[in-house]
């Protein structure tokens, strides 16, 4: 098309897209352009904003590393992230929450009872629970993929003074489909607000605040994998979680329980003298 | 909010903004985050394809350098840059076109009749028009920017074979408006396809091609600064411009002539033996 308009510029790009292309592609570029060149008319975009959105890019470009994701976390404070979960989350699972940008893959095994705390500070954790299919039943061998931020509100991957698995384990479940482990209670912390998307957060009178959590990646043959996270029912932040990352079933209560009742069998059993918190979380997974 | 939903997380959203904050920045950011979830949700966009979307904005970082601007690239295939140009382009001026990423700041004067061809093979082009305001009188005293490709199809900057500013000139008007140069007939050329924009292309069953052009940056105190290509009107991808570039009054008649018309006063004069084109592309600048 010769006479380019700002009326006619959509139709013109969905003309330059052949009829022999992938139609799943077709359909979400079409629809990404579509709503890209609204987004630009109903703003009536300038060029000063135009190049302050290429500047964003390629900032995130700037500090985008192995162990730092710029991109991801744009797309999680945008709600982005959240959104794609729970297009494809079920209402007879335990709802899906956003991965994050500090998983780190091959965290070393932890057994049954294990500990994650090791010589950490902070209220002991105990969380147990059971996994289960969408009728109830356990399902023996899922393996639940567990990490947290150690309590001064660092991922290992942030953090100098933690090892490469500190607060990451591997937890492989039994026949009864149960896991446990102790752990310190989760703090809230902020996401990385020193680039980029802290500069987004700053000029939407954002704060960087997420809620605390346990983050769980539980899998089983047979079933959709599932990222999840636990949520205590006192964190401050749980009604402003700046990557939209709560869902009802998540929240829990972390019940105190006197340091007589903690459990035997576990890898801290005869040496709590204090009160601990106590927090069953069981989860459902949907078949594949 | 507590218990995000597909449905009420742009709403969240929205609430997260500060009332305090910029209202312009307010307006922006709503609008984008609206088309972004509305997108997500109409395509049902998957975990796999949202990753895709990640790597491709991590593979523009990766490619990304001084001279390799691979978010404009994107930004120009898609028809965003175009649109932006036209969301502001005034009826009673010269339209405006495309930046696009090879622009290099500091080209070194060319004087009026000046010579870009130098060494360089292909037919001489003379180019030659008035800067003019709106009701059509000169503006004495503007300054054109101007580059284009080698008869290669690549800029400078792409380019081992040309100096940094090989054509490039900066040419600065006279009391009657006028500008004058010679060079070689631009030709046709592809953008950069080895990239992810080029992956993008490709998928879309797209060509990778630009028409011919000259390219200028007109400025002069008191007006709106103008980017505009002149596109000869035998071009064959004048009607499929991949990052749609074209507008109607920037389509020109490149006539031959003989060497006998070839102006005195010019670099060339006395030099062309053979027949040359000419084009006159009077530009109007609108008021700031």
């Amino acid at each position: 098309m010769r006479n380019v308009t700002k009326d006619n510029i959509t139709d013109v790009f969905m003309g330059y897209m052949s009829k022999d292309m992938n139609p799943r592609m077709r359909e979400v570029m079409g629809s990404l352009v579509q709503h890209l060149h609204d987004f630009a008319r109903e703003t009536k975009l300038t060029h000063d904003e135009w190049r302050q959105g290429i500047a964003f890019l390629e900032g995130c470009a700037a500090v985008e590393t192995e162990d730092r994701h710029e991109f991801v976390l744009t797309s999680d404070v945008l709600g982005l992230s959240s959104l794609v979960d729970m297009l494809h989350s079920r209402n007879d699972a335990t709802s899906s929450s956003v991965l994050g940008p500090f998983h780190v893959s091959g965290a070393p095994p932890l057994a049954y009872g294990g500990d994650m705390k090791r010589h950490y500070g902070g209220p002991i954790l105990l969380a147990e629970g059971t996994i289960r299919d969408i009728d109830g039943n356990p399902i023996p061998g899922a393996v639940i993929d567990i990490w947290q931020t150690a309590p001064n509100g660092l991922y290992a991957s942030q953090d100098d003074e933690q090892d490469t698995f500190s607060f990451h384990g591997l937890m492989t479940v039994g026949d009864d489909g149960r896991y446990a482990f102790t752990t310190v209670k989760p703090v809230e912390y902020t996401v990385p607000s020193d680039g980029p998307v802290g500069d987004i957060l700053r000029a939407c009178g954002r704060h960087p605040w997420r809620p605390s959590h346990l983050h769980y990646i539980v899998t089983a043959p047979g079933y959709r994998s599932l990222v999840t996270e636990i949520f205590p029912d006192d964190d401050p932040y749980l009604d402003q979680d700046t990557v939209f990352g709560v869902r009802d079933d998540l929240v829990m209560t972390y019940v105190e329980k006197p340091a007589s009742a903690f459990p035997e069998g576990m890898e801290l059993s005869g040496q709590v003298n204090d009160p601990f918190l106590h927090v069953e979380f069981d989860v459902k997974l949907a078949p594949e």
